[in-house]
């Protein structure tokens, strides 16, 4: 018996599929308990130059024709048309698939899971977050006996290295991005990963997975880094937290849901998700019984993708030639995806007031009418102020925990207040 | 249709997977697709005081009778007989196999997985290595398209809490084996974890999965940290690394082959393995395709250790209901388990020595005559030192990479210098 593989796009991680496929076949026969065949590999310019490692008379055009014709597809050219409808063509015909498609899966992903079922094939899909880390089949099998109470993710390496250079170098975000770009890090158009586009697509799946339960990627809420300034990056230092873009799902109680979010958020220096530095990625999962977990690793590039690809195909493989089938789509629990008004957050504000008696006390009230409780205020005079009517002063506000429309709305009205000259920074702080 | 469970052992785990077993049904139902029910808790003293969430009437003495009626066998008992025994009966009489049995899977693990394989069923132990952490199956299933160079884990929680607290607090071996006593992360004997123990069984799984190559725990190099001083955690922290107890399992290249020890390592500060703090595990793996993978969690405990149980659980119990095995053992790579004097290692080595010229030479010498080249020295002398004919001072001596004999010996040679007063400190350094 021979699996016969069928490899949809040949960009950087396909090539870099195709290679250890046809080099490193003794080793996944071995592992598989059967030889894997590369039966074709679909581009859409089969005369562009390529990898010497890819044989010419592997490529197709006819790539309806190849996911007919063998026992797995593995996807990786991205994209929702016209990647779905082969994908379902694939599964109708019998084939497994293995996709690294994270678009696909945030936008469509219920439509592909019918379709494994419904067929009685695999649907695999680590590659699509996180890049090399397994999450996907730790989240769905191993803690498959657990409760997910919270996934925390570092998920998108670009405003990772972005923001990790801001906070090492004190650099402003535009700079930042600029050097990012000139290391490859980001994109010559970076919005999909700085407006938050990516991660928001794996913290969708993320949630899907950890909580049983279809989250919509409409529900996520998304904020990305572009308004992350080297001042709000000097006052988490400041404050022995450090920004990172966080992919947040969480189970909320009262009413029971669960809560998918992207946005900039602060955390403490001595969290182990405040290490992660450079373009890594990392997740970081609190389970009822296993308690804290994390895991860390490279989120992109060609051959840590390929590497992930590669371990979807040989489960995969394996059921083709010893039978069974990996996990289905999980959704008995079907929570709905609160809006981000309603979920409890913390925030961390800072403002350029005047100073004089009373203006903390309308801050304070401020406060008080949104029923927002303050932690921790702190207050600094810069320098010398000579001039009594002109005195400026910095307060710095840690609120409690409330509703995110609450803190919304009393960062508006502080805004508003006479004696607020600006309100300098505004950043979400991690809850416990 | 129903998946019938038996438990044997009701210790602090075996109670915590009854509890889960017993409140989660219908959350386990909805992911098995099919109801668990637990047929039986084998015990040795029925009469003993349990928790009110264990049924008096599914206490039974009758291990045997219980594995030969059952589905799955859940195992969290430990040792090795009668364990080997009732496992092997389970699976001859067609039921699959969890168990938390680290001691036995790195003992005899090929027998038992030589009786999966014959009987056709599964045998899953996640939770033997590292405890909540799911380390086991990403190597075995998430990294099989990849080729795995190199492990390092921390994965004896005691041993990490014990020299977290020297590296804290600065007190030495003794004190801070007391104090994870009291807090209980130490037995009253600590001698299976502060000798290694532990740790080695648990490389010696972990290399076995890593390599495709059976790894006899008698093959593993194992050294505790009962020899590690205070002063050599000042050495560490001088020189910006901290000391752990590794457990490092890597290839070998001329000739090929594996290299799976115990011992307490140096690694940079920057690592991330070095933030792991406490009583925390977390396993370091790099990866040919992934590049470095980290997985950071608990490693022991009822409840972690029972969820880890529990997720393996739902595996075997899927395959009982929708068809399909786990992964087999893979030992299709047969490497040899090279001794420890070959394998290529480095030395962080503090000599006390007499301050005049031609000491260094004679240092020097030695290392020269053994082949070890020295990568950085460092000559420090201790305050004022009025006589001229007993002045002291410290050499701090890391060396290249070399075969661990040599280094040994070179250490040997050393001590017995007229020149050197005491051999002060001797630790192995993480390679890169």
């Amino acid at each position: 018996m021979t699996v016969r593989v069928g490899l949809l796009g040949c960009g950087v991680v396909g090539t870099e599929v195709a290679r250890l496929l046809l080099t490193q076949g003794d080793e996944l026969a071995a592992r598989v308990g059967a030889p894997l065949e590369l039966t074709g590999i679909a581009v859409r310019r089969p005369d562009r130059r390529r990898d010497p490692a890819i044989p010419a008379h592997l490529l197709t055009t006819d790539a309806e024709a190849l996911v007919a014709d063998v026992d797995v597809v593995v996807e990786v050219v991205g994209g929702i048309e016209p990647v779905r409808s082969l994908l379902l063509r694939a599964m109708a015909s019998g084939a497994s698939v293995v996709t690294a498609n994270k678009a696909l899966l945030a936008e469509d992903g219920p439509t592909l899971y019918e379709a494994a079922a419904e067929h009685g094939v695999d649907l695999y899909f680590e590659a699509a977050v996180a890049g090399a880390i397994p999450i996907v089949r730790p989240v769905r099998e191993s803690l498959a006996g657990d409760r997910v109470e919270r996934v925390l993710g570092i998920v998108n390496g670009t405003t990772n290295y972005v923001l990790d250079q801001m906070h090492s170098t004190g650099a402003g975000f535009d700079d930042a991005v600029e050097q990012a770009q000139a290391l490859g890090y980001a994109e010559a158009d970076p919005t999909a990963d700085v407006e938050g586009f990516d991660a928001a697509a794996k913290a969708a799946i993320l949630a899907s997975l950890a909580f049983h339960t279809r989250v919509p990627l409409e529900r996520v809420h998304r904020e990305g880094i572009t308004g992350v300034t080297a001042a709000d990056v000097a006052a988490a230092r400041a404050s022995d937290t450090v920004v990172k873009l966080l992919a947040i799902c969480e189970r909320t109680t009262d009413p029971d849901g669960v809560s998918v979010r992207v946005h900039p958020t602060m955390i403490p220096r001595d969290h182990p998700l405040a290490s992660v530095r450079g373009a890594f990625n990392a997740v970081f999962v609190e389970a009822a019984a296993a308690g804290p977990l994390m895991f860390y690793g490279q989120g992109a590039g060609g051959t840590p993708t390929a590497g992930a690809v590669l371990g979807d195909l040989v489960s995969a493989a394996r059921h083709r030639v010893h039978g069974g089938l990996g996990p289905r789509e999980s959704r008995y629990a079907d929570l709905p995806t609160r809006p981000m008004g309603e979920v409890l957050t913390r925030y961390h504000v800072r403002l350029d007031v005047e100073d004089r008696p009373g203006v903390l006390e309308q801050v304070a009230r401020v406060f008080a009418e949104h029923e927002v409780s303050i932690e921790t205020l702190r207050q600094t005079v810069a320098g010398e102020q000579d001039d009594q009517a002109t005195r400026r002063a910095t307060l710095t506000i840690v609120t409690h925990t409330a509703r995110d429309a609450a803190l919304g709305a009393t960062v508006d009205a502080l805004a508003k207040l006479d004696v607020v000259d600006a309100v300098a920074s505004v950043l979400r702080v991690m809850s416990d």
